[in-house]
């Protein structure tokens, strides 16, 4: 059988670590095309270059016999670049990642990692977020780089379902600790804003958001159960955003 | 019974005249505070600004009974600041838009519009993202002003279900040809990018994102449909982003 033709990007930019470590798992799955930010992109959400330029460059690796691109663009812009202009055919998978820190709960909905995955999904490739649970620029990724392999030959042999990507959240511990991998719910937690309000030199307010996460979601068939177990959590993610069980509710309304 | 306090943003910036037809509606319907960004800010998706400061500045608007903030950050920023910084209480409700252009079926996932609403969904805020199918900046949105007003009162006096938020799509034509409003599906359709090749003056490449987009959905429950038969249509939208019914198949992967 061919090898399957593999994208590798992220949102942490296309030197972190992270993405490092994942393109260290996919040399042995496929062959390998990276498309990854030349800068941190954390937080961009699902953002897109619409009102400005993109530009792409084509690096030297240390890995020399993988192509790589750096991306002046958003994660989603990097995706929609590399299966539209760089790569030679439609991918056969995109994989994005390892992030620094967790996109489990809502935190998917902000993050730039799973937004690369979900590009992807649209433009119907086969799509993988993975995040580690730790924001360190120096995390300790190569515990997690088996249980990848693992997941990402599941989702080759069987296929993911039409119209998911999967958000797939590490536990920060040794290989050893980890107790196996959990098909989850997204927990239904969210922040809790505390703006830090400073004043400048010139005595004008501004603000860092900082947060606290609150998990108000009992199940034990969340993410966040999972990950707190030392399970790895993978939730199929979807973007058809219609809330299907509201529709007849709604239908009631009087708009005469 | 009291006024309702209504939170009003979007994503065009402050000034946009999309939000300025909102406000003169929402004056009709409670307390009005204004809280958006400072700059266009379409196509930003769900990004939030974590690596960087924000600030806001009250501006003395030509009805000046209304307290409105410019604010430096994305839609999802600014609705986080007002929520938790700038607003004496928790909203009642949150409206974003007008938008200039459409947000129907995929734009919901890059649209500064959406996420705005999105954003003050997960924070329990009732919330409503209008937009109206032209992008022009000088769009007529008049003819949407008492459609608007409807959608609003329905949505204080029956309650949005929770978890959801709605995403309202505004045909641009008379009022008079406006033949109701249906509650919908988000289309299964997306965009087919065409990027724009150019060379700089120093001969080095640059992309132009542009695109097709490309409605594949034939069913007529669905937004594009909607919108196509002159209808406005009203999606639910959540952000428990879960594919419940992938979970089934998920589980038969084998991970050992």
């Amino acid at each position: 059988m061919a090898k399957p033709l593999i994208l590798v990007t992220n949102d942490d930019g296309i030197n972190a670590p992270g993405i490092r470590t994942l393109i260290s798992v996919m040399k042995d799955v496929g062959d390998v095309i990276v498309v990854a930010p030349n800068s941190p992109q954390s937080g961009m959400g699902h953002a897109i270059t619409i009102n400005s330029t993109l530009h792409s460059s084509r690096i030297t690796s240390k890995d020399s016999e993988i192509i790589e691109y750096s991306c002046s663009g958003t994660p989603a812009d990097c995706v929609k670049l590399a299966i539209n202009e760089l790569m030679p055919r439609k991918p056969d998978l995109c994989v994005s990642g390892i992030n620094h820190g967790s996109n489990s709960s809502i935190n998917v909905i902000y993050s730039g990692t799973m937004s690369a995955a979900i590009e992807a999904g649209i433009e119907g490739v086969p799509a993988i977020g993975f995040s580690l649970l730790d924001y360190r620029w120096n995390a300790n990724f190569s515990e997690s780089k088996d249980f990848i392999k693992k997941i990402t030959e599941n989702a080759l042999k069987n296929g993911i379902p039409k119209g998911v990507v999967l958000n797939v959240n590490i536990p920060s511990v040794e290989k050893s600790k980890i107790k196996g991998v959990k098909v989850c719910r997204q927990a239904n937690a969210s922040w809790v804003e505390e703006f830090d309000k400073r004043k400048n030199p010139l005595g004008q307010e501004y603000y860092w958001l900082t947060g606290k996460f609150v998990n108000k979601d009992k199940g034990e068939d969340t993410d966040e159960w999972a990950l707190n177990q030392n399970y790895i959590s993978i939730v199929p993610v979807e973007f058809d955003l219609t809330a299907h069980h509201a529709i007849q509710e709604l239908n009631e309304w009087n708009f005469q």
